[in-house]
């Protein structure tokens, strides 16, 4: 099933990559009626979700089951015995997309409200990829500890909580913080979620070019939320050597004021010790991975080593144009639906949060972003190619493939209670 | 459409009243697959809600649309213009239904857990009779403080915040407060929900027996959430007496430790002054209204005046067995769905908040709720008799009434932004 590299796999010309973002910020001058002309506002008109009852409602019978007297019987039932609310709830079943408007997309720290388009699609793609009910929670706060303890205040009316959008370095102790409080899945889609899609494409690309893991040594541009948290799956997964870049070069040990998220990368990455700019870096490397918003030359790019794989993941424009990187890479991603190997969170959180729901598992471990990393390049296969080293979103196996391996490797840590 | 009282008003001989909920402690020691031998529970396995999306996401081209890149044009015109929130999110249609579990039906504080399946149940029945979405959230915190900021965290993701089951006298602070910080419609249903139908109902119960309202004497048992509510609404409809009755007896002026809301209560009440029990203050009195989960004697009732109008509310046992009391009143009303006139706040909520949503209403007056309250009484209009005071749930004209009479007084009252 490579329909991606086919539908885009076909080598054109490098054209300039069509503005899909910037042009907006003189549409909002438009009348509010102008503004539906953009297919995209006609669609989110009122808004792109609802809430629907899963029982029937059709006379005072059924509300007698529903709502009183019956649904007394079930709440005494679960204050005697709390096991009950994953029986006899919907909370077992719904995560909490939750956000502080911090670090939305590209856009950057739009606020709570301009953010909850994002977060109602992402609640339509846990719904449409895995089954999973989702809440879009848009947070008025900005603080660590009051995000931290707004979370934890909401946490018995959900089974998981979806972290996303929120800036680094605060995502990172937001999350670790939640993960110690709360004994339901959290999850940072932004770091893991990519980390997991990146590192299945790098599975299959390395495969493709007949080169280990291990043999590696991959140049990563931007160390944010999901540069930080590509580079430590990486680490886990076994990869060679790994150096990491912010705006201000390479990170290395003894970099003077870095904070202690960049201080623990400098401990555990740059083995070789460059301390200039990402381009030198890449100089040899076999892999670069782009999550900067930056740019990459294409000089650097050509000074790789052979068969070399470049991931530009920067959205909407990637680090360097794809086809500009073809021409010296063996095999090239992006963020992109209208390039070959799209790097698509989508392709992870819902089967990953399916698969951890399913086994009502305590939390999302390392072992468990692996293994769903490993099923998704498992669902290409023998059919790799430089165009199709990750499947699509819409092939339907991926969902299940992630689901299965992430619910068994939550039995396999001990963390599933089912 | 008076199918309420034909259904319901066979007059037969005094049966005990079924128990409903508390024989349910003793189920929880069952399996779970005996759990659901009761019909409640097989109902509620897994929840009853679900997330859709209102969108298509068929493939790419959709999700193009509903997600990234589409998204972000409307996210970016939502940063330069939070007006736009309204149009192009789903914020401005849908309620969180926020308890703290602290005092769920008649069962106490059984925790926010063990809460959520009522809530579960009112989003539920926000959707099918309002068209309103909703979302359950059930709070781990009780702080009256606490749940301000936890709710004003949240409100950014919400077009309006119904509280539900928060036990007195907290409930009263955390609605005042958050009704000063919030600039979208707060409201405590077991309030003002109750105190709604109940004018709606009193007022039909008056025309019947040819009294006005500025004419009744009315003692009210219990000064808990609706009880307050209650007697405000009377007070502001401009009922000519009503006294209050907690479980010390009635409520004066100087009587020793009252709580502010008491005070406030006993300042604005019982203008015959009576300070023993609440058996003295019905002594000829024209209405009695039970929202006390205690009991009233058939001589108290006795004891009223002609034609008297009697509301045993509490759930789900009534002060008085509705056909004991009807050997004495001329209207009786429970709130229980098997016998006539049921006061059931989804005869009210429901169509509040989607008048106050339609007009985007700032928050919701006194008037409004008056307003609703005579919308509701008109539905019965003049096919009103001693069994159909109210409306039933299922009547389709009732939320159109109360949304209209709702956004009507909205716009009156300065409160509408549409």
């Amino acid at each position: 099933m490579s329909t991606q590299s086919s539908d885009t796999g076909v080598a054109v010309a490098v054209q300039p990559i069509p503005e899909t973002q910037s042009a907006s910020h003189s549409e909002t001058a438009r009348e509010n009626a102008g503004l539906d002309a953009d297919p995209a506002f006609a669609l989110h008109r009122g808004g792109k979700l609802e809430v629907r009852s899963s029982v029937p409602v059709r006379n005072a019978d059924d509300l007698a089951l529903a709502y009183t007297p019956g649904v007394a019987r079930v709440c005494t039932a679960i204050a005697d015995n709390p096991e009950l609310v994953h029986d006899y709830t919907w909370v077992s079943n719904v995560v909490a997309v939750v956000t502080d408007g911090t670090a939305v997309l590209g856009l950057g720290d739009i606020g709570p409200s301009a953010a909850m388009p994002v977060m109602e699609g992402k609640s339509l793609l846990f719904k449409e990829f895995g089954g999973v009910e989702s809440v879009p929670i848009c947070l008025d706060c900005t603080d660590v500890d009051e995000l931290v303890e707004t979370v934890v205040r909401l946490a018995p009316s959900f089974g998981g909580i979806n972290l996303e959008d929120i800036s680094a370095p605060r995502c990172f102790e937001v999350e670790d913080r939640l993960r110690e409080l709360l004994d339901i899945p959290v999850f940072h889609d932004d770091q893991h979620g990519t980390a997991i899609v990146t590192l299945a494409a790098l599975t299959n690309a390395a495969r493709l070019v007949g080169k280990e893991l291990s043999e590696l040594r991959a140049v990563v541009a931007g160390a944010g939320a999901s540069g930080v948290a590509v580079t430590r799956i990486l680490i886990n997964a076994g990869i060679g050597d790994i150096a990491v870049a912010d705006s201000k070069g390479m990170i290395y040990e003894g970099r003077e004021g870095l904070n202690p998220v960049k201080a623990a990368l400098a401990r555990d990455t740059n083995r070789t010790g460059y301390t200039g700019s990402c381009e030198e870096a890449l100089r040899g490397a076999d892999v670069f991975i782009g999550l900067s918003g930056g740019t990459v030359t294409e000089d650097a790019i050509a000074s790789m080593a052979g068969d070399s794989i470049v991931f530009a993941l920067s959205n909407p424009t990637p680090e360097i144009h794809p086809e500009a990187a073809r021409r010296h890479a063996c095999v090239v991603a992006t963020g992109r639906s209208d390039f070959p190997n799209q790097i698509n969170n989508v392709l992870a959180f819902p089967g990953v949060f399916r698969g951890a729901l399913d086994v009502r598992a305590r939390e999302i471990t390392e072992n468990m972003k692996v293994a769903a990393a490993t099923a998704l390049a498992g669902v290409v296969g023998d059919d790799v190619t430089a165009d199709y080293v990750i499947p699509s979103p819409f092939d339907p196996r991926v969902a299940p493939a992630v689901t299965a391996a992430v619910a068994a490797q939550a039995r396999e840590d001990g963390v599933a209670r089912l």
